[in-house]
């Protein structure tokens, strides 16, 4: 007697498109610009799987791609995966968008010049362990979707209101690490969960 | 007296479109099929910068961006740059374009694993320079331009008639190499220059 073998799972999305507007769940708190050009204001964010066309009522959209590790090494990995939470926890009702640009200069440097400010200098996977599982975090890609994105990365963070003052103490750490130098522009959305 | 300031040089494309049909100045040579699920077989290959629609007459269309050094670490890349040639020198009239896929178990190892492998277990970067200057190349990542690219690379290489053989040895050398254990498609598409 045979059995059917168990259907391969479906790949995890990739692609994620963030949709500014007076749609979708999350409700925008405030919209701050850290460093380079301002955004228009949204009043609502909504996130979508995959890329879409831009809806004809919104003011932006972002687009962003998850990818594998550019500097993480195993025992890093392993202290991470041991200690994160994933996206979507009932209790995570604040939210975090934030794209950022690094500088040509940064992109010119070598990976090992690169690890070297990112880690050695500015602590910046440490720094990240320190918030886990109160923040939970997604890394999207942007700069090799196309050679005209307006950002380098977009990270969606989530977690609880009681935890808004980590998340402060946790990008004040970033913000004044010698990694970011080389950011030239930055956006910082919060948001709070309308619903689900 | 004020003089004008320079303008700003326009930045160098990194989006490529490998176009293969009818026309186009590269003469397909010959489609070997190294690993995985083949590709159509073509009569001509255009190479043009940035992306455009697929042609009517096309038989497929690969892209490709350019980006920053993932393996490559300061004392490398002086050395490669100490060492290399551009792409369209009036000799270099042969080509190859190689699109491969690495497996899932590639993209999920960390950095420093992958770095081991690429470069202390298979010396892919050392393999390289000793064919510097006689093969030029350029790299185009295709992973991140988003979840349904058929390869995660497409290289492009040029090289004279008289280096042919030179360059069937740095080919061996990288796919004897235990990286090549995590490459599970790999095309390779030669040409000639039929016209500029």
């Amino acid at each position: 007697m045979s059995t059917a073998p168990a259907p391969t799972p479906a790949p995890a999305p990739r692609l994620f498109s963030f949709i500014a507007g007076n749609t979708g769940p999350w409700r925008v708190e405030s919209m701050a610009t850290i460093a380079g050009e301002p955004m228009a204001q949204a009043a609502r964010i909504e996130v979508v799987t995959d890329a879409c066309a831009f809806p004809n009522d919104a003011s932006w959209l972002l687009r962003g791609i998850t990818s594998n590790e550019r500097y993480v090494e195993r025992t890093e990995k392993d202290a991470l995966v041991g200690k994160q939470e994933g996206l979507g926890r009932a209790h995570a009702t604040c939210a975090a968008l934030i794209p950022i640009r690094k500088t040509a200069t940064w992109w010119a440097l070598t990976q090992d010049e690169r690890r070297h400010i990112f880690e050695a200098q500015s602590h910046h996977i440490q720094i990240g362990l320190q918030y886990l599982p109160a923040v939970a975090r997604r890394l999207h890609h942007c700069r090799d979707l196309g050679p005209h994105e307006p950002f380098d990365f977009v990270t969606w963070f989530e977690y609880a209101p009681a935890d808004q003052a980590a998340f402060e103490a946790l990008l004040q750490a970033l913000r004044t690490s010698p990694e970011w130098a080389y950011v030239d522009r930055e956006i910082d959305i919060r948001m709070c969960l309308a619903a689900r």
